[in-house]
């Protein structure tokens, strides 16, 4: 028997079976690692007020309850919420879409009413009481919750260099990184925010 | 015959079809998949002011046109943008980078001067006529094409809550949702925004 | 010979091999095109004061120095950052989360006290001087950086007209671009961000 005829036989076998295979075996493969992957969320965290620190925190303990893996980054005046005794405060100023009940469901409140001192606490005093009565758990709460959910919570080196706070100032388990950390991160993750 | 040789033989052969035939495969499947996939775009739209109510209306009629589903979801102070009579202003206080014709183009009102009660509303009156002048749509007509386009508008169930907003309050075809829905719909998005 | 037989019995060894062979074949090639890829970042740049002008570029810079191609995309307050003299300032009105260190390290800052003409550019002398003391490069440094590293910039179309200003007012190598331009470079970048 000659090879050569039973090569090409083969050959043509193979490449007949490759057409057929390959497709639904690519197919096949990136359906199961799409299966496989979790999907991942990372928001930078960089507002430190009492309203801003909510969507952070109520879309990370969400999206880990949803089974992903999320990553915060907190940096410039986010970093304040990991303090341990973080005392956040709303701002009414420059800020017309703020609805306060206080003033018949209008929104916005009068800037001049806003420079008033003691009217910006009076504001977080008011809000905080509104999510109180409403059943919405306080930021300290959502944070627990967070670290709870295994959230990986990552403190800007920068802005602790810059703002001269030490891992001594911070709730326990915080990791310290940078903008590399970050964007190592964010470019595996399906959603990236910046708040 | 033997089958021995004949097993090599075709070993072989399978491997140096395969190495030639999978990477053109592959990418041929990654084609076909991109073709047929539409991408998707999400913005969390989170402010009420004149000036920020823009990005997402303009972000989302574009994305939507050049053929993208566009899901947008409002929460805190955006929900205000789905109100029937919306009545959004802009702020210059604390945001030394406006620029005010008014001012002969110099970057910046005094933060004073936005104090005085009406410069508020003159500067949001003053961005309207510009935007007019320029040709450039108002935010109802914005809201409008939206709505046109098919974007998906999603109501935060939370801020309802809080705000005591009623579905009656807002413009008709809203579906209210909360962060869950979000993160469903934005994991299998291209480009996620939090504005 | 008869040749259906072997045909039969081959055709059955190329189908074992190929089943044996495919997935880790597959998943090979896969692994390797991804290893090739480039991940990309867009962000959009909307806001033009001094800390918010520091975001966009620290990312951009670190993600360029780690291969990423990245775009900003200068748009409303943010097309000032594009200015030949930008002139930045913070502003702490509206933002209790500013620490300042003439406040004994206190968070935020009375919003009477802000209101003084001049304080708001004292908190801006004084954040430079916090940066420039922790060797933190200036705005002007990290937007020659991401020129030099090959940051696509793009100013938006509509915000020159509104604002009136023309290519020459900006630095060089600037393109100009609309909300598509920016939408089809997101569509095919892992990670984008709203700034």
């Amino acid at each position: 028997m000659d090879a050569a005829p039973n090569t090409a036989l083969i050959d043509d076998l193979v490449r007949r079976r490759l057409e057929e295979l390959l497709p639904q075996k690519i197919e096949e493969a990136l359906a199961r690692r799409e299966a496989e992957h979790t999907p991942a969320m990372t928001i930078i965290v960089t507002k430190g007020t009492l309203d801003w620190a909510y969507p952070p925190m109520i879309l990370s303990t969400t999206a880990a309850a949803m089974g992903l893996n999320v990553t915060l980054f907190f940096t410039f005046y986010g970093l304040t919420l990991l303090l341990k005794d973080p005392k956040l405060r709303v701002s009414a100023l420059g800020n017309p879409a703020l609805k306060m009940p206080m003033m018949g469901g209008h929104i916005g409140m009068p800037n001049l009413m806003s420079m008033i001192p003691g009217v910006d606490s009076g504001a977080s005093a008011i809000m905080k009481g509104m999510m109180k009565k409403k059943g919405i758990a306080s930021f300290e709460e959502l944070r627990g919750l967070a670290i709870e959910s295994d959230v990986r919570l990552i403190a800007c080196q920068m802005t602790m260099d810059l703002f001269e706070y030490t891992l001594d100032d911070l709730i326990p388990g915080i990791e310290i990184g940078g903008a590399a950390t970050y964007i190592e991160v964010a470019a595996q993750s399906e959603i990236n925010l910046f708040i």
